[in-house]
């Protein structure tokens, strides 16, 4: 942390040609105060950290180089936007990060020109750039505007990279892909290409040699024919294999790197240079997540969006407590049950093993456990591998993400009816994260696939059972729940059956339908609701699909009304189930659908969202009174 | 071709080890009668061609090497499945394929344990391979079970194949990639990747250089330092820089090749050696797209499915013309239209330039056009960077590749509420081809997006007059249209304004709902059905999202029925939007919905599915007799 009695420089900063002509140690004084920024913040609320703290060098190098309002920046992944936004006019709202109505902890280009597109799910960045890149120069100047892509090493195994990586000439000259590498991903990174960008930090020691060595092998005197030849071949060789960076540059991009990320001098000159050449260029620049901040860099998994701490400087940190048990945990130790009790059981993740609290699962089965990096449709199609031969394999993804994998859900896994198990964590709103983490089209997109078996449990007791459920199942099965605290509703329980739901309340006077966690908050409302002489059936779904049509349809006929409930979007989600149920057995009935229009919802804590959307339990009463009224006698619906 | 008159070898293969201890001769003579089989059944029907003349002898030596009831095998993409089945049991019935109730055009477990998966969609064959190694490692014997994945160039940039490679040590030792490398892909292959094969190609020319001077490296006596230092390094870049395929060994996997995929001598002795040593291993394999037959190897791209021709093997072929006009080619040319009316416009495929017919635009708008291979993930977000600049940008894919871009449609498309317009091709059942390739699933997981638009015209007008709406509308639209012939609907026409549909015939005694290209045969119904004294009023939705509710709710308050029309999967499809608007309104109606229930539609001629699933003239018809029987009065629905 930097201590300065000087006048802050960051206030003063209002957009980023305040950087122009900025003195080294200025930018050293800023970097400083940027870093405590982030500190305070995260002593206040949980949001990311370390990864913004590893970028701060490179983002004020990069406004100082380029000129954002006429060229081109896109932040991979986005949670690394912190610094970004701080220097780009949002400094007095950057106390709101993260809190409904203020700034969002994801690129926004509602808040800012300087934001191009709101990213959350890795990888896309150099797709998008290639093609911003490439409607320039079909539109425009081709010959001064520069795109430039900042993605982690974290995201670069991401298939949408290589694809990208393959169509690179497509974007033209003035495109540059810096690789941010801090050696992590949100959990440490695995695979081929993390060990490849491993060998070429180690390269960069020698490349003082490598001028010398090259300047030696073009004095070898010529010989004749074939030594000759063989002698050029050696050089070639030497060269080719003395140039770091050869696989970016066998797919078309010069490779330039790597480099420190904390030496804003030196990476100022480098973006110089490359600004001078011509591309499509990979800039490597070598950062440290966390950098800075001591507690950060010894841990990053813990400091990537690390819980709430009261103190900033010194090794004595106070967490903050997280709230109690969440459904992650559950499912968590749902999983580790499950492994235990056989052996054919895998779990498979996508760089998700902290999100996902895996660790456990992790250490003590090393064999069975897989986290791909951030290689979703991959981990689908390994999974279905496995479960072809005979195991058991479970892919605990979050919801949202698990969408880069709908195509393999589809070909290798459903159609081929295997029995592979999806724990989709973060069904419903994610909170703070906003549009893209909230994992709303689940229900609307896994039901499509015949073979699919869709679950969505009530509580943590369905949680717990419809795992064990799966994983004997012959088909493929999807556990979809809320990033929540786990809650159990108390009394007599039915067992998870297929393809069946249980009762849990029962009342002349409505019906309420609740596919999914909501379930308190409908039990809640029938509560209330019964005190105001409204005595209502509850009914616990379970099974999205295949819809328990024997026990629903009949208390839909025989109910004045019908409210279903889902945390999810309405188009084609637990409601729009329940009609085509009705309206395939012939039946007609009003039913009011209480979930998630067709809109994108904001960042928030989730209570405050669900009850935005009229999902908790006041919400979910008042339509079921509205409901009663609608459909009293004399009042009846068209 | 062979010609000869000793006794034929094929009719006696019952099963790959028939093979056994086949001598070479024999080899050569039974690939050269899969060649006559192949060449004789195109001569009868469409079906894949070019690429299956090209692995015949890779299948031979594959099938004389492995024991693939022990070892597992997996055709990436399938439709080079065809010497396969010859060898595993399924010549008597080789003549079904790609008709009803006969073989499958893919490979299919459900009729040879030889086939492991059903693949259509291209790339995924690394990772479902180290998938099934992972298993049998997990459960079984390590040593002795071999995993091979055979993927074509075309695939291989494919970013799941990328994903897999990345994380391909969780194989084991025990694994196989082999890349069919032909210098194809459906289009000529594109991008980075494409080049670096080539390279590769070329580089095999060396190899037999490349013992040598390793060896003459080996004997430079060593100095002392730094030049021995520097000279080690000069042989380590020199051995690296001279070892072809280093991209695949920096991820992880030996790499062996190219070797010549047509002399089945060398793939099988070069199989045997791999089966000797430690894997992974990228067997790098050359063979020719058509080989053995001259006109396939001059054309490719049209001999890859060619129509049925009626003579094989001279230059005088007959090709059976195409059946008249089909969507497609109304789609190319109102794409044609719209480049050429803006320099705005640009058109994205991924290898479809052909499927699409898009040679046209290809060729007269060569700056605006971009093929970027198999790479749907890449191509949607690269559109969506065009988008945010300005520019227009098409996406031309088939409605079931286009899965593979699911979350970017999400994120970079919909989320940002960019322009871009999606033309999903083949939306509904796509024939022969199976339930790989039927775009089913379109209407149901497109519309869960906010802020997009779907269509789906009921004719080859609306088509036409669909893209330059969208191309006009500020925000995301598709257009999704079947792989049939077009047709125009008669009369004078509603222009498309967002959210219309268009009411095409008035009656009194129920109502038919088309979401799409089925409206022909909807009106054809209405007209059989007025002769029998049934008067039904006919609406062309056009879009599915959003619905017209103004003009439709109200016609279904006024009908005894409403039957809905799709060739789409029921599950959040046409219908389910329809009951949505309904229960939404707070209405209540009898409405039947026609489309795909909850199964994989198989293969065989569009026409013969639609009718087995009533989906043609007299289903429809069909149906809304029994719905005006069951909603006559006295017979009211609960």
């Amino acid at each position: 942390m930097t201590q300065t009695t000087k006048k802050p420089i960051l206030p003063t900063i209002t957009s980023p040609r305040d950087l122009d002509g900025m003195s080294l140690p200025d930018l050293e004084r800023l970097a400083g105060e940027i870093r405590d920024v982030l500190c305070n913040l995260v002593s206040a609320r949980s949001a990311h950290f370390a990864s913004n703290l590893g970028v701060v060098e490179l983002c004020l190098a990069l406004h100082q180089t380029f000129d954002f309002l006429h060229d081109r920046l896109i932040w991979d992944t986005g949670h690394q936007i912190y610094p970004h936004k701080l220097i780009t006019g949002r400094y007095p709202q950057f106390s709101t990060i993260r809190t409904k109505g203020g700034l969002m902890g994801y690129p926004n280009p509602e808040e800012s020109d300087y934001d191009l597109f709101v990213t959350g799910h890795a990888g896309s960045s150099v797709s998008t750039a290639v093609g911003l890149a490439s409607g320039d120069r079909l539109l425009r100047d081709e010959e001064n505007r520069w795109t430039v892509a900042v993605i982690g090493d974290g995201a670069f195994p991401s298939g949408v990279v290589y694809e990208a990586l393959c169509n690179i000439r497509e974007s033209g000259k003035r495109l540059l892909v810096v690789l941010n590498d801090n050696k992590m991903s949100i959990c440490p990174r695995v695979g081929g290409m993390a060990d490849y960008l491993d060998r070429l930090r180690m390269s960069g020691a020698y490349s003082g040699i490598k001028g010398e060595i090259v300047k030696t092998l073009q004095n070898i005197p010529m010989l004749g024919d074939p030594v000759e030849r063989m002698l050029t071949q050696i050089k070639e060789a030497a060269k080719a294999g003395l140039h770091g960076g050869m696989l970016f540059e066998e797919l078309g991009m010069r490779y330039v790197g790597p480099i420190d990320g904390h030496n804003v001098a030196l990476v100022r000159k480098y973006l110089r240079m490359v600004r001078k050449t011509d591309g499509p260029v990979l800039l490597h620049v070598v950062t440290e997540k966390g950098h800075g901040f001591h507690p950060a860099t010894q841990d990053p998994v813990l400091f990537h969006a690390p819980p709430q701490f009261s103190r900033c400087e010194n090794g004595e940190l106070q967490m903050k407590k997280s709230g109690g048990r969440a459904y992650t945990n559950a499912a968590s130790e749902a999983i580790h049950v499950a492994m235990t009790a056989s052996d054919k059981v895998t779990v498979l993740t996508a760089a998700m093993c902290q999100g996902n609290k895996l660790e456990r699962v992790r250490d003590d089965f090393p064999d069975r456990f897989f986290d791909t990096g951030i290689c979703e449709a991959h981990a689908v199609a390994f999974a279905a591998g496995q479960a072809k031969v005979g195991m058991r394999p479970i892919v605990d993804i979050y919801s949202t993400f698990l969408q880069r994998s709908f195509d393999h859900i589809f070909q290798e896994v459903a159609l081929q009816n295997l029995p592979v198990t999806f724990m989709l964590d973060r069904g419903g709103l994610s909170g703070p994260d906003g549009a893209t983490h909230h994992g709303v089209f689940d229900l609307g997109y896994l039901r499509l696939f015949p073979h699919m078996t869709v679950m969505a449990p009530g509580d943590e007791h369905d949680l717990a059972s419809m795992l064990p459920f799966a994983l004997q199942h012959n088909g493929p099965c999807a556990i979809r729940y809320p990033k929540a605290a786990a809650v159990t509703v108390a009394g007599e329980r039915a067992p998870i059956e297929h393809g069946t739901a249980e009762v849990l309340r029962r009342g002349p006077d409505g019906l309420i339908l609740c596919g999914g966690a909501l379930l308190p908050d409908c039990l809640a409302a029938a509560e209330q609701l019964a005190g105001e002489g409204l005595e209502l059936t509850v009914v616990n779904a379970r099974f999205i699909k295949p819809l328990d049509t024997k026990t629903i349809l009949p208390l839909v006929a025989d109910s004045p009304f019908t409210v279903t409930v889902e945390e999810a979007a309405l188009a084609g989600g637990f409601g729009s189930v329940v009609l085509e149920a009705l309206a395939d057995a012939g039946q007609t009935a009003p039913v009011r659908r209480l979930g998630i229009g067709d809109h994108y919802v904001e960042h928030g804590e989730r209570e405050e969202l669900l009850a935005d959307l009229g999902l908790d339990t006041a919400g979910i009463a008042q339509a079921c009174r509205e409901q009663s009224q609608a459909c009293a006698p004399g009042q009846g619906v068209s």
